[in-house]
């Protein structure tokens, strides 16, 4: 049987590019919706915007994994070529295809609601506490995924799920966990917006969180060569799947 | 051990009127019940709606997918033809069975809370938005159910849950993505209704969804011809279940 | 490996008793705790105590079903007893144990939370639509739980949940669908109580969902004299458990 | 391929470490940021905090658990001791680290919400009804895991995760359930604080909670010689990981 490692890169790009652009939709189109229906409860609107969020990632990373690997986050690809199983090329590829899907969610979730296509956001998020925020948001996703590809498959699906529902709440910066989910955040001036300007450190955050949790887990679970090649966060998804 | 292929048509058909049944009771049934509820505020109106909506499909996947593919809905019945998993007469029996166990469970619903049995809705739902909302509702649970059949069938009801709890936020329309649905909510003057006159561009806007997501997901995963009958929505589904 | 086919009917039993002890400590206690809390907000309080029992029960049910099938029901046990999986013996045992186990669950509850070990209820529940209702629960409940034992009896944990979560909502009488439950929340005088007098026809209401159900089930996937023993509710989840 | 037990005691404790320090960051982090949104409706806080709490304890059971058995919590250790499974040493080692990564959990829970690192709380937490839901609490939980890891052992993360979720609503003590959770929530003066006079009357009930659980369980399914390794925690969970 196929396994997504038969699959051309373009069309794992393609399915990186469109899972990331639903992720987006997702995140940003229940934040309106919450927004708009909460009451100025802002408990009751990011319960809501909890909810979807875990929802979209779950269905998400089951249906598209076994394709793409469901990375939809730059950090995660920079992570998994860390770990030798992405190529520069191919990582090159991820990110730019995730970004571009990113955008193109914001800018459905925005239409479907009867926005501007894009629009600068102007919501402050910023400070120490955030960064910390940051860094320790994607620290715990990059060890619940490489500890759920390592022995549990397919956990992964409902495990980062339930990662990211739980990091919405613990954190202070509401876990944005992801380089392209940053961006793409700071172009819709609404309940999930980030302002530009707060953007370079939340990334430089995450990025640092997703380099130390490979490198904590790599030293808690040392792989012998010959187990190298199961680490890889892809191969192990299509292995999963086939 | 006989897989739901060795069923009957006609028992395969009451099993999607029996799901559809119970889809509409839990979803106009819940709707009432959240609306009476919730003391005015829609958001946790919506949330009670969307927890009930998840539930009852993840059950009713789980127990009668076995059966008849767990369809409920004409958009995948449609598709799952497309894909040259039902023949014609199949999806004429499959999509008779769906309208008229949705209608009768907006009627056991309304009977419930001691409603008349049926009565026309006056909830507008209209705009270029929410046929916007439509349409990424149901391309994304094709792409959802697609991508779970292919390669991980006993993700299917998990997945497709969460896809709608996440899909009632995302989208504009809180998603109705299923032309049975729709039909059958326009039969209840209640938080989950919408006005008869604005039934016919949703189910439009859903039928176009499901086809684009389809056509996306077979150039996403070519499939050769020995593999093809994997792909079929039901087969998988017997296959997983036997 | 030991099955719970294995296990004596007397620890069979106690693990009924255990199971039903905590399935009511689990829905009234999370009543009172969630109408203390909820500000006089009925939607908010049926939320947190929906998702208390779908928790209670997820866990229970995946814990407990190899031991003696986690019915904790007597409706079930009956519907079981229909399809030749209990005994009449069995299921006297089972019924019995369910309401003892139930009573202490109770009681244990109201201790917890300061109040009389047990008190009178006094909350009206009656009228044909919450009747209607627990007729269409105990149905639905019937109709997952033969769905899912019958082909995938790992998901009968998770369907069962979901299940019950949505059912708090879509029906009007918030689905006891139970006769041990029913009977014991009548002796405590909280959010989940039901008024004595009510509980009959409830009951009444319940065992003929679960028999008609039982007997739709029957029809739809009719089983030969080999497979019989695989319908079996505690067979097949010893099988599942082995 | 390597197991949990062929990882060296310190790689394993420092999971336990690791583990316990994102388990404290969820409850107490998220604690602060739904008291921080909730406007102050308990209620709506508790739900989010319980949500919080089973996501964090779902991801971190099935990425961690195939390391050091994902215990985060001295009662199950000694459970696990009496059981056979951990020797004093290992217990000794497990229980050290647990402590000190829950402490570390809510000094950076503090953190990221600009509080100082450690405060003394002030919230009582007292009372024969608080204690015997501790014990409830505490019992009910080994009951779970001993269930579903003697006979489903992919369970044990979605099942202890729903219980939680399930005791903080129907238990009055909110479920601590777990004395290095205890010790550390008296070092947070926020929303799931406890005053430090309080805590050592919980952590008895918890203790007695947890060895009732397992003697009782050990009575429910005897288990003879050959079959007592499978019965250990990690030894099980290891095996259903490689």
């Amino acid at each position: 049987m196929k396994t997504h490692t038969d699959v051309t890169l373009f069309r794992r790009c393609a399915a990186e590019g469109v899972g990331s652009a639903f992720l987006l939709a997702g995140v940003v189109g229940s934040g309106i919706m919450a927004d708009r229906l909460s009451g100025g409860n802002a408990a009751i609107a990011l319960l809501a915007n909890t909810l979807a969020t875990g929802g979209v990632l779950l269905c998400l990373i089951a249906a598209l994994g076994p394709i793409s690997g469901a990375h939809f986050n730059p950090a995660v690809s920079l992570a998994d070529a860390l770990g030798g199983g992405l190529r520069p090329k191919e990582l090159l590829g991820y990110a730019s295809s995730q970004l571009t899907g990113a955008l193109a969610g914001v800018a459905t979730a925005n239409a479907m609601f009867g926005l501007p296509l894009l629009s600068i956001a102007h919501r402050h998020r910023s400070g120490a506490g955030l960064w910390l925020g940051e860094f320790v948001a994607t620290f715990g996703l990059l060890l619940v995924i490489w500890g759920c590809v390592r022995f549990r498959s397919t956990l992964v699906a409902p495990a980062v799920a339930a990662y990211i529902v739980a990091a919405y709440w613990f954190t202070s910066s509401t876990s944005f966990a992801n380089p392209a989910v940053t961006i793409a955040r700071s172009f819709s001036d609404t309940f999930t917006g980030i302002r530009p300007a707060d953007v370079a450190p939340f990334i430089a955050a995450q990025l640092a969180g997703a380099v130390a949790a490979t490198y904590l887990f790599l030293w808690l679970v040392p792989v012998s060569q010959r187990q190298a090649k199961a680490l890889l966060l892809p191969h192990e998804e299509g292995t999963d799947a086939a």
